[in-house]
């Protein structure tokens, strides 16, 4: 296992920032209020090319910044107008899809009142969305849905008697006996167990791709990738001995494989079999898939890394997946995924890349990665 | 059925604010960080004597007071210190349990960057756990954990293909094909449909005292009680027409009888009869309660009315409910429940009162409200 390389994919990945294309065309006024807005706030707003225009009551502040906006440049600052509230639009366009965000007022960091909380960067985020053209694939439709249930499981090495996880049951789980495969899908570093299921639209991803029929339906587990021997913001991943301490030394694949993965089986009406078993993550949920798979090649058949490197044919030695799938945004490092796919395939494993078009290291990467891998799962 | 009687009611809860007794004895320096912080933050802090305390770091701003604190007093100013840090702590102890706040940061309202956020007063709040004498009813135990669903349902009336709502299903649910009881439990004003599983832990409190044999294991489900008809905050039940509009005119009923009430017994084992249906809600909540099941006795059998008002013998005439069950802080209208009970008892209604030691209109009188009824349903 090559950990430089692994270090030098997610350091790519970081240090993408989110980027805007300059546009000389003049900005639309077809402001509306962003899909994950608060009830009844009117702002923060998105128009139809992709600017963000935000306005917060802060009667007596000096200063309020956004920190969305042109990389490197500090975001945006907003100004105050006669009424004491402070407005301001991006520079230009942000990338379609969801991003995290938070204001900087009179210098502390606070969350815009107008929209919801994320958990990204080890704290609760406000996020904004910038509708996607292909938007259609992770909206909420008249087709029948699937649950997400909070379960709580027993998890002794980390001293935890419920430890959370949430699992997406498909559409029909709860009649009949039928037994269904699982995949086991993890969130990126910041972030949490929460993720996939609101930011990400893992549900409602599946419930459109079960009700097109192009994807079998399986069950999706989703718990949080850390545990309590490591904090989360303690090392983080960048640097490779923080890398390696989290993922290696912080007990998750205990927690992973050998107390989730036997709740679910006894709770849930599963195979409880390799070839029934997935696994992925998107960037540090990556890394995680990266390194349990190929300590446990028992365990699961199918691995995806979104944004979270590449496997290599001398890693995977004589362990043959049913599947390698690999993807990352187009402004990340969609050439290290592509070359890595080519040599796979020419070393004879079953292997698909995936490039999301125009997005980076964010979520409408990751949505788009899940559409692409669920209809590969369990055929 | 009496409006205006309600609507005094509702007023009196409303009116009582956060009471604290004044102390002579100094300040304990005991502070722990609240059990509802963000991972890793140190502040908000509570004492063992129930002084909340706060550390907001804002460099450049001139003024942070916190909404808790003394009643008509505007809460609690905080002091910037040498460093930038804004520091507070409460002018006397706070009531047991949770309480939402929020801070104004030089005259614009945020949240605090340092603990969770919770659907309140029509917006996310802050949140603050001072830890009560009694919270073991509600701790995570290492016991046998059910689950909370997300579930969307369909929802013509308000042309919603995926209403939310959670449905707690208590440990074992997942084996055999036992059929179960169902309460229906409301939030309050302001509130939505996550509060009762997060700030109200509705489930740990349903799995303590299923563990202890002390309740039937039943299905709770919570959904949102106002309807897209009348937008939060409109109004709101602080007069007596938005009173009126918000319970018979905004749909709600027909969304709870005519729509998730068929999807719940259609997708869960439930006996799906009047017998083994309760219906149950705090404030807001508890008024709905009290309209839906005086307007449809046919669909429960059991009512539960948390801070919510009271039933007369008059209203529920030849509706003979197997319980009726009225409950409040002692710092809200203790009376006015105990009478009612007395009234309703007299006249041949099996009725229970409930009344919370030292707590107002705010969630520890609803957990233990709810601790209180389970053991009562469906014996």
């Amino acid at each position: 296992m090559n950990y430089k390389r692994l270090f030098i994919a997610l350091m790519a990945v970081l240090t993408s920032s989110i980027c805007q294309a300059q546009t000389n065309s003049p900005i639309k006024e077809d402001f509306q209020p962003s899909t994950f807005n608060q009830p009844g706030q009117a702002y923060p707003q998105v128009n139809s090319q992709g600017y963000a225009r935000f306005k917060i009551k802060a009667l007596k502040a000096d200063s309020i910044r956004v920190s969305l906006g042109l990389g490197g440049r500090g975001g945006t600052k907003l100004t105050k107008d006669a009424e004491g509230y402070f407005t301001g639009t991006t520079e230009g366009p942000m990338d379609e899809g969801f991003h995290y965000y938070h204001l900087t007022v009179d210098g502390g960091v606070f969350n815009d009142p107008g929209t919801g909380n994320f958990y990204g960067s080890t704290r609760w985020e406000s996020g904004i969305e910038i509708p996607a053209h292909d938007k259609d694939f992770y909206a909420m439709k008249d087709v029948p849905h699937g649950n997400v249930q909070q379960i709580l499981f027993p998890s002794k090495s980390t001293n935890t008697p419920g430890r959370r996880a949430f699992v997406y049951t498909p559409p029909g789980y709860e009649k009949g006996n039928t037994r269904y495969p699982v995949l086991y899908l993890q969130h990126g570093w910041g972030e949490d167990e929460t993720a996939w299921s609101v930011q990400g639209h893992a549900n409602l991803i599946m419930d459109n791709l079960i009700a097109d029929g192009k994807a079998k339906p399986f069950i999706i587990v989703m718990t949080y990738g850390l545990t309590n021997n490591v904090r989360p913001g303690a090392g983080g991943p960048r640097t490779p001995g923080g890398l390696t301490k989290m993922i290696l030394e912080n007990g998750f694949q205990t927690v992973l494989v050998d107390e989730l993965i036997p709740y679910v089986d006894s709770h849930f009406r599963t195979y409880g079999d390799k070839a029934h078993r997935a696994m992925a993550g998107l960037s540090m949920g990556g890394m995680e898939t990266h390194v349990i798979t190929l300590a446990k090649p028992e365990v699961f058949d199918y691995y995806g890394l979104l944004s979270g490197g590449v496997y290599t044919p001398s890693e995977l030695g004589k362990i043959k997946p049913k599947l390698v799938f690999m993807s990352c945004g187009s402004k990340e490092n969609p050439a290290g995924v592509n070359s890595a796919a080519v040599e796979l395939k020419s070393a004879g494993y079953n292997t698909v890349a995936y490039i999301s078009e125009g997005t980076a290291h964010e979520f409408l990467t990751w949505r788009r990665s899940l559409k692409e891998l669920a209809p590969l799962l369990f055929k």
